[in-house]
């Protein structure tokens, strides 16, 4: 899919380079040489080892916690800007501190914002994200941003096991816009969970609304970070006498050990994606990773050959 | 309120200056003199007629369609700015174009974040907006933002009536969020209305999940714009049983000839907020009007007495 | 005109579109498909609807009152600018509050500095105006900004009537200097009003400075908003004994019944330009249109190609 | 009228040391102490010799050719604004580049606006400067500038002439409007010199439009820098029947040998300020000065204190 | 030394919370309450937990390795510019990144300049460091920025051991300006090491040039990152006879094992700083730890009420 | 080397035009038009003279004093922009108060990083430079800034000399990490001179560290201001025994008398580059002249074609 003249180049910094590899493999071409480790005291050491001078660049790397992953990303961005390339792509499949996108008390950060504006001021030129956590975020950024999905790829994969008349439930309200467009796309009925205080001094309880009695449930969200909504969720919805559960997120996170949580619980079948790597996990024998490496591929290869990505957007 | 040494000084472009001058008079101030008119080829004609050097200056002026009111308020503060005022926050009761907040479709603006940049580069040093149709918005801004809330007025307002376990309802899931705060603070159930495809070809229906049956229905939004939504949702409830809707929204557009649907629908109550100002446009008798006025007046006295505005904030 | 391989791409906001589709039909190419419409409560719903990633994009959109002409501008800069166009050129026929380019008495705006860092900010990368009020708006602007002139235009059109020594005259001192540039083109004599107090208590009068006496004048200036200026001087020349007398602007605001005025005044003949529309204006049948499509389709192409614009500058 | 706690600190440059101690002394306080000197190799070496912390400083210095002078007052920012000044205010008394405000022919620079950005990355917070070469370039910055006139002084110096209908004349188009506001406040007539081609082929001659014959001419201009224009306009008159010729213009540039031509010249006097300074350069006895130390120290009285400067403005 | 009307307020990230205590002691004002912790899934979470509104405060937090306490610093920034500070002053003890000052190859990165744009571009209004690895990062900072040094304190130390003619050596080429002025302050000789490579095909060897025979040798520099070269430093000049040997740095890195490098060395003493924390860790017996607190409590104390701070500079 | 569809362009303001003319014929290509002279009253009078619209082009000028050379240098850079070149190099082969790079003292300037500040307003995109007194800034520019070495050209010369184990002294501790990559590179030996002071009151000695005696020295420095060091060193190290002294420096600043200071030493050799050009000047018959042209011939060549110019940077 390569051009000779105007080769498109891809680096990776080292938070997801099997997902990198194969984005590049998808395009034909090899990964960039970068040469990144750590100096003894901890700190990035990190060359570009070809030649960028004019080149369009992508790198590819999402920000999960710890900071390293987004230093990396920022110092390559740095390096690759000074060795004079035409233009910087920060491709990032998962965008860390997404959530604290607004000030929900007073004297809070908006890391998210924060992220968007060191990404922008280390150099890059535009931003390729996956189903961040709210699409408003793109306006965090004055540099061009685009936010992929992997809904389309959950919906094929979930359409092809034909279930009857599923229910797409979204396991609290800031999830509930998704799980509807998703809902709409595989013509399912819609759930959710709000909370519920019925006194000033009463605590609150997880109310369920809609009606999943006798049906297959698919808990539906952006991000399983500890999973403990999305547990209580999954028993809640077989108390009220649910088929059967799915899980269903773009993005892996999984902190601590909820990995073996999902494991011993009751969801029939957990479905994420590879926009999150960490080193040495393996996923339980129920979960199914899609890939996003094609999703990311087509993406890049529209930006470079300036066709539209607009079929690969979140609809 | 107010102190000699450094005063409070509150301009009123010509969008709300009814809100203006009671936020004025809650703080014992009278309203700066601007003197603001138009060319006769209709530019607008702008001037600040009281010394403003080293003073923290608020502009009071909703961005409703037409752009006039946008235009103004940038003008107004670059007026400010250059006559040397120490700061300049703007006070928008209502941010326009806060719907385009992201990209749906590819090749659409981002028009809030736009506008946001525009209130930037004209010189505001912060900005204190009411009830955003979605937070983020704080986040387009490098400058402070604070987005305060009606929804505890709205809570006591609705309190006093003494309702028998009420229900919230979201007229679509872009909503939830904010209904699922409100009907926590008054202690009510929740529902809310999903699209639903049943087919690759079917049109969508709208879907009801959630009990309103026998119930006191309050349909919650931050504005109502044409009110189609609200109007056929008052029009469903009430099909499936329940006894009575109310609705409920800060930001009292109503484009076209709404307020006459409104006014004919089965509707028991309208309560809206004054963030908006319309010449000559009177509520009908089933109309309640609250005024944030009180609200805004405190946050300026907060900021302009560096104590907290938090407890104005958005729960 | 066109190359296939890096086509001119112009799109038209709402403000003058008919001078925009001369512009595109002169360089050969259909004008670019944008979707412009209103939402209900009046705000501007704008989509590019065609992909424009990596060209070079030309905008054509006056900026004359109202200020949802500004906006429509800013709005297209920023879905362009988010679809990722290589390069966006703002060609601003006329460009509004351009009369506000420095603070006559203190607390003033400077509008037209706000406007274009408004213009900036929103992304555009060059502008190009004709007959800007004051060449120094350039220096406003830290990106490119060309003066185009249509003062040859006006030069060859007068020179083609034979006119025997002319007299060119300024209805006030702000406008002798584009004044004088012009009677030097065509070998014409100068006049001027100017403002006279004979005393401290005593009311301005206007001095006629020049000889007019059996001669045809040509009242020339940039722009005519609502004429009062010239249409005073055209009697006053008529009085002190000119054969004829013509008008002369490039841009015709015409505010308010300010057109029935000049229907009805003692000008032979008033010569203006295209660079305003107003939908169902029709110029009486003294009036003389000329377009500047060419001249900014010219500059278009010379941008486009790289080659130099030098020759329709203002000289 | 200092105040011992917010006292204001005046530094000068070198280039016009003599106007910043008048300032100073006016104002009741002693420069601020700073080491102005030369590397061997020319480079200006420069250190603020006292505490400068939370301060607002103004720095005296008018950036008239060569280009050291410039210089001079941008370190001096950049030392000021590291050493932590609360405010830095720009105090140009002659505004160097001024006349490169807009772009004449194609691909020349604007080094006026050039200059302003410069100014402003240096550091400064505020420019004040006096009877700019055109007022638009108050708009060529962000930050606040005020644009100071010495007419006033001009004006009351003239009247206590008591000349019998005075005219006062532009020597070019370009000074028309300053001349015009000029002899509207000493109820004069106005004259002005303008170009003239009688044919394509043909050389431009000055026109002179306006009457002198046995009045008393003032010639109006900014500034005097080859004064060409000037001499030749003052021959002009005289041979038009003048009974006599005064020249007037705030900025004393006099470059090359003209002193010495304008010494020969039939002007009866020749009215300048001392905005700028050449060390041992001596004016004839037909000379007046009259200094604008006041004016500038009212204006950063009024900064320093947030009254109004603008009784101090170009009217 | 604290005023009530203007406190001093005082943050601690959580990278060296018991120096900023004892700055805060120093001081005599308590540490400002922040809630620091971290999500389940690392990210980090953070609140300002009183009001800071209208305050001057300063953050200090090292940013050495790992990112995170860079990004905690980020935050903290971004938070309390959220929360209306009026100003924030970042004091940052040990720099990190700061050897990445310049690029030595292509394609490097200049990673300390990038942590400078991040800083600035969080919000911080001035920055406060101590022995920077090279004084040009100052020049990094469009902000003032501050480079204080313990060298004052050595040489205290130092002096009051009465050696008899000691010397200074610098490891390396890199540090000798440094130990220059140190040995200087203490009236000492100088000694240091440079690379020799005596034919191109030749491995470099260490060059000692100056007299170390004999002598008390103190090897000082600003970090001990591994502390190699230190200690191959140590058993060198040994071997050429030197007396003792002490080791003196600011900022006790001590990457891996390297402190238990140094415990069985034949360095006598080891002299460093609080700079740097990390929980658990213990020195050996031969150190002497040097408190920084006070060198930044004085600047801290300077700069918030205006006073010079330039004797606590490096010299 | 030029290629025709992607031309080479250089334009050279008026400090070094020599060089500038031998890039140029080097790279086969002729020297851009740009017509530069002065008005009457000093200030710099430009034009670019031919189409440079789209065209990359490179500005070749040192910065040495006095300012003219860097106001040349902004101006030229403005009217490139403004002249819509595609990209703007400023080529700076001696970049002026270099020796300003960070405040020593309190309240000094860091004049090295406003020039660089000044550099990137103007308009350039990016920055090559030649032996930088401090490679740090670099890290000054956001913009990329390349270091380009005439030390492999001086090594190549001496190592021509068959010189028997040479000695490369410093004169000062600034100096020592330059001459220790200069004497690796021709396996030399290494001496500096340090300051040290015997006592609290006594004076500073220079004291020399290394080995001399019957030794060929080579002092090399980066530029020779005064050269008042290098004379001392001269003079010092032949009483210390050395065979012969040769001075070695890029830059030939060589302020007021000091040429002929050096034509009367006792260097055997004094070799320099023409980074810098005086009119009228000559250098004594010991001096040997490098040329850089080719040097930066083929750094342009590098960045115009996008190969690589690592071959070139300093070691």
């Amino acid at each position: 899919m390569e051009s000779e003249h105007n080769p498109i180049k891809i680096f990776s910094g080292s938070a997801n380079k099997p997902l990198a590899e194969k984005v590049a493999a998808f395009l034909g071409v090899p990964l960039g040489q970068a040469e990144i480790s750590r100096f003894p005291d901890g700190e990035i050491k990190l060359r570009i080892a070809e030649n960028v001078r004019g080149l369009n660049v992508y790198v590819v790397q999402p920000t999960n916690a710890p900071a390293e992953n987004l230093m990396e990303l920022l110092i390559l961005i740095d390096a690759l800007k000074r060795a004079s390339a035409n233009s910087i792509t920060a491709v990032i499949p998962f965008f860390g501190y997404a959530r604290q996108d607004r000030k929900l008390r007073s004297r809070e950060p908006i890391s998210a914002k924060l992220v968007a504006n060191l990404i922008t001021v280390a150099g890059a030129d535009r931003v390729v994200a996956v189903d961040l956590h709210a699409a408003q975020i793109q306006g965090f950024f004055d540099i061009p941003a685009d936010n992929l999905t992997a809904m389309v790829q959950f919906a094929q994969y979930i359409e092809q096991k034909g279930l009857e008349d599923p229910v797409v439930l979204s396991p609290d309200v800031g999830g509930v816009a998704r799980a509807s467009t998703f809902s709409q796309r595989i013509h399912a009925s819609q759930a959710l969970f709000v909370k519920k205080r019925l006194s000033p001094d009463a605590v609150e309880i997880q109310s369920l609304i809609g009606d999943v009695k006798g049906r297959d449930v698919i808990i539906a969200d952006d991000a399983i970070h500890t999973g403990n909504t999305m547990l209580n969720a999954c028993n809640r919805v077989l108390e009220e006498g649910a088929r059967s559960v799915i899980a269903c997120a773009t993005h892996a996170v999984f902190a601590g050990d909820s990995l073996s949580l999902f494991a011993r619980s009751k969801f029939s079948e957990v479905i994420v994606t590879d926009t999150l790597y960490m080193a040495g996990r393996e996923f339980p024998a129920m979960f199914t990773v899609l890939s996003v490496s094609e999703l990311i591929a087509k993406a890049i290869y529209s930006i470079h050959n300036h066709s539209s990505v607009s079929a690969l957007f979140q609809a």
